[in-house]
């Protein structure tokens, strides 16, 4: 018998910590990463080392440090794909019949923390290890609607909110349309300047976390002052990769993004 | 090298999902059980086969279901005692020093679910076997200030309101003086009639969960309908044992416990 396997592709901070915690339980197999180049990519698919006889594929779908993210569901064969999809679930339409599981935790763009969502593939329940606590065997939890133990029932009653406020949007394609939106306003802009730059390739840039950076480093202190100076927080990008990140998921406004650009473009005028 | 083990006692439902879960991880010894009376009472603790070698002694400091309670810590020498206080927490004050581990769900006494909290000496902290996952592992989150993970901001913030509450209301002595009045106005008139029965050992009683019996179990409907009149809901006991139940949480206040024993005496003097 084989030792048991997954395929794991490495996009930046939150692959990293899917692949440390698998290497808990199974042989971990990087199948691509792009870790060589800063994570400011994803890996093409057609590069992936992938073995048709592993367990599954794992991706995560957006990273919200490095600011990738997968616009298509890659192709991966008969090999179940899982996706770790906390931080852009409900952010656009998915088309669930590529995945064997999709994990999200609420907090980004469905309800509070302290809940999160599985959808798994009816023929992937039931092959939990025998380690596996009772309230994560998939198996458990179906045979229990989902309430295998007490649920967290207010986290649900508002993530059930925010399902009726997305339709009241229009849905899923109303709100990858808002989504587009904004994060065009501000990719557009970047592109647009040399006084500031997105550091990730075009193609695989997130609607969900534009990392930016200032040419001049130096400016990054005013640039945080004058922006906290207009109640638009938390722009400091992650110390990992430094510079600034606008984290604008479902619950940003255009009018929100349309602040932050006009706030650059002032910035950049008087110190570029 | 011996085989770690761990020694239960078994009180009711929650002891047995307990050892079920503990024997995925290690050898359980029920060193002590009140199954073969039906969970009426709390093994005598000086009966209890402890084991100097066990790895911990683990307790359910109340059952909901059964109705029975530990009015202190047992004392089980140098070996740490590890207690599920899901059920009583927050209603009595506790000797922490006693226990080497408390664990509480939170939706009984202290907020909504979807939050545990856990209270760990420090020198049990960094035990954890290799394949525990990482938000379980008390060192992780010890070191990273129980936020290894986004931790359930909104249930946290609403257990903050209920701690303040509790201060408001004298604190946990006053708590249980206000659950000990509560507890006796059942109890007093349960062992005052030939009507109703507690089926549960008079010095094991809970506090939290009172279980009662019709004599003639062909009235309960009848009983559970009126209770339902007077708003009075869940009243009924749980499949496993039968008859009524009174759940009295902290939250519950000493007039409806009032309206209870008044409806179960009105009951009685038409049905007697």
């Amino acid at each position: 018998m084989v030792e048991p396997f997954a395929d794991y592709i490495n996009t930046g901070e939150w692959s990293k910590k899917s692949i440390k915690e698998a290497k808990k339980y199974c042989t971990v197999n990087v199948a691509a990463t792009s870790e060589a180049t800063g994570f400011t990519s994803i890996p093409k698919s057609d590069t992936w080392k992938l073995d048709p006889n592993a367990a599954y594929v794992h991706i995560c779908s957006n990273e919200t440090i490095g600011g990738v993210q997968y616009h298509s569901a890659p192709n991966v064969g008969e090999v179940p794909l899982v996706a770790d999809m906390s931080s852009d679930i409900l952010s656009r339409p998915i088309d669930v019949s590529k995945y064997g599981l999709i994990y999200a935790g609420a907090q980004k763009n469905m309800g509070p923390s302290g809940l999160t969502v599985t959808i798994v593939r009816d023929d992937l329940i039931g092959q939990a290890l025998p380690i596996t606590p009772s309230a994560f065997d998939y198996k458990q939890q179906a045979d229990n609607d989902s309430m295998f133990n007490t649920p967290p029932t207010y986290a649900i009653y508002i993530a059930g909110l925010v399902f009726q406020w997305l339709k009241k949007q229009g849905g899923l394609k109303a709100i990858e349309a808002h989504n587009r939106k904004k994060a065009g306003l501000i990719y557009d802009y970047l592109d647009n300047t040399t006084f500031y730059s997105s550091p990730v390739a075009r193609e695989d840039r997130s609607l969900m976390n534009v990392p930016f950076k200032l040419k001049n480093e130096a400016l990054d202190e005013a640039f945080l002052k004058g922006a906290k100076e207009l109640n638009m927080l938390q722009l400091k990008g992650h110390r990992s990769v430094g510079g600034m990140r606008a984290s604008i998921y479902n619950a940003m406004s255009i009018e929100g993004v349309e602040v932050l650009v006009g706030y650059m473009k002032d910035f950049e005028k008087k110190n570029g």
